[in-house]
């Protein structure tokens, strides 16, 4: 089966030397090496959630699990959900499945909420003790403002837990937990960072940890009092995933070795902006809003092109390309543009599209 | 860093195909590729199991995440739980972390329930909707008679769900689900599985994952009915743990290739009685009751050795050595002997064991 090169919102590619080091041989999880494995990995994580006073958490789960992680630790009475994709609704759902009660500010997919949205909405009810929000929306390629949405929160409610779903915007746009005064934030290891999937990576304010310390029914695998205090000891409650962790340490390597962070985010504004043009030429309208363009994922709508013909024929070019999410299925397309690829290969991958659109006879 | 060669009860070595399996190039995980290495998967985990009639499921967790998931999915009133070591009594803590109701059956460290125990404590309270029980014991070394076992479950309380730790059994013992009528059974990736760590299996039953529809609080990721619903389609339901994935596709294969399963059940009890003559000639008693050794990890009392020494010096020698679990720590070593190791392995470690000894002063 020939490879297929992966420009979508995740798993995207994953380079040779980090997948050489997935392939690391084993070690005991309870001893020095484990350790020193771990204290490698906490420095990269800091500077990427922007975050010297919290604590920074490996989680062997996806993503997902710090979302149902936050829910369990985080809220003790009634969550406020901004619900904008499809991620911050599945957010709100497990907060459902968690039996903790909440309430959603409904933002139209394709936007973010503003910070005057916001504010108006806590105008009207502001009865939580914890925020949840998704930075980047993966369905829709939204970025929300969430600086300006942060300082609202801490304004409104201050005493109310902070948290955030970074899965395609950590290590491609900065984020900055202690300045923005965040409680958790969270990501997976298949996105920006282009690693393979199977690990989850989380920075939490210290009051999270001591609210959740109080809160029962957070059962065991999703305790991050637990979680912190292993972590403590440079290890996890758990065995964890170690090929992913080796992965982690050569990319974390990789990165500081070619501009650290900033040349990534610089670099990933470039992808994006390169998508954005090309797609404007072709005719192909972001579904996106103007001011909420992500860094990460374009979400554009299929101007009349039948986008399932479209991703065959780049499939079979060597392309995997999205179709939208869910209900957009048909009606947008996306590209995920992230992790370690660079503005060559999505000449490639454009060029690849172009030949594609020929054979389909578009004509714009 | 040398590598040291894990003789410990997980993780343990993983061969270089294997390894060169998890380092294979990313997929989508909504693509047909996956449905394709999604089933290409499943009936080698039935083998391992025992299961045609139930559901195999996929964890992107480590093998504790189903203890949480067989607690919070087949625990509706009150649960029994059967503690006779270190990871027993870690179900029944995550038992208590869910707020379900249970009670503890509570037998020796170093044994386990007896058929005739477990009738016995059924008689004076037998109000339980679900029995958890580990097949084999980690931290003590000891293999409980879990036919026999789940004979007196299925007799005394035929509707109570029988939910089963086989992380240190399955793949190196038989486990026969349909005949012994289990409801849930699950073991973890780096055990005699020989796989990197970070993926867990399981099998479960279809009354399970009815009686887990109705269950509230059972959250999301760790929702079997989810999982369960994912799995018909060939994929899970949030991105999965791909290296372990492909290593496992490779495992399989290669079992298939060198015997089946039953030669590796035939492996692993040659390489435990080998360890135990080993253990009984230099003077170091079972702390294992008898009637209990276990395939995979031998707990042998120090006889007066100094463990940590003798760790220490088979550290310097490249082996990986195992002090005893928690309060057993000094009283105790353990060999674990499982995954893809052969005789001839076992016999260089026995005699890099010898050259410690003798310069330990051993005089047994």
């Amino acid at each position: 089966m020939t490879h297929l090169e992966l420009w979508i919102p995740g798993p995207t590619e994953v380079s040779a030397p980090v997948l050489a080091a997935a392939a690391s041989p084993a070690i005991g999880h309870r001893t020095k090496e484990m350790c020193a494995l771990y204290d490698a990995l906490v420095p990269g994580c800091r500077e990427m959630f922007g975050c010297e006073r919290g604590v920074v958490l490996f989680g062997t789960h996806s993503a997902t699990g710090f979302m149902e992680a936050f829910t369990r630790n985080g809220i003790a009475r009634r969550a406020l959900h901004i619900v904008n994709g499809a991620f911050a609704e599945r957010w709100k759902l497990i907060s459902d499945a968690c039996e903790k009660s909440n309430a959603v500010l409904e933002i139209p997919w394709g936007r973010a909420a503003t910070p005057q949205e916001l504010d108006a909405f806590l105008d009207r009810d502001r009865d939580f003790d914890a925020v949840a929000l998704v930075h980047n929306e993966t369905s829709t390629g939204a970025l929300a403002p969430l600086e300006q949405l942060a300082a609202v929160v801490r304004r409104r409610l201050p005493d109310a837990m902070l948290l955030v779903d970074a899965v395609t915007s950590a290590a491609a746009t900065p984020i900055r937990f202690d300045d923005w005064g965040l409680d958790g934030v969270f990501t997976g290891s298949q996105k920006a960072l282009a690693l393979p999937p199977g690990l989850a990576l989380a920075a939490v304010s210290k009051r999270l940890l001591e609210k959740a310390q109080a809160l029962p029914g957070r059962g065991y695998y999703f305790d991050l009092v637990d979680l912190a205090k292993n972590g403590a000891k440079s290890q996890t409650p758990t065995t964890p995933a170690l090929p992913q962790l080796n992965a982690l340490k050569v990319q974390l390597e990789r990165i500081a070795a070619s501009g650290g962070f900033a040349a990534r985010y610089a670099r990933h504004a470039a992808l994006a902006a390169r998508t954005r043009a090309y797609c404007e030429e072709r005719g192909f309208p972001s579904f996106t809003a103007p001011e909420f363009l992500s860094p990460t994922v374009a979400c554009r709508e299929n101007g009349g092109l039948d986008v399932a013909a479209w991703v065959k024929g780049l499939r079979a070019k060597g392309y995997l390309m999205s179709e939208g999410y869910g209900d957009l299925k048909a009606r947008t397309f996306r590209i995920g543009h992230m992790g370690d690829h660079e503005l060559a290969g999505l000449e490639r991958l454009l060029a690849a599209s172009d030949a594609v659109l020929r054979d389909l006879g578009w004509k714009r």
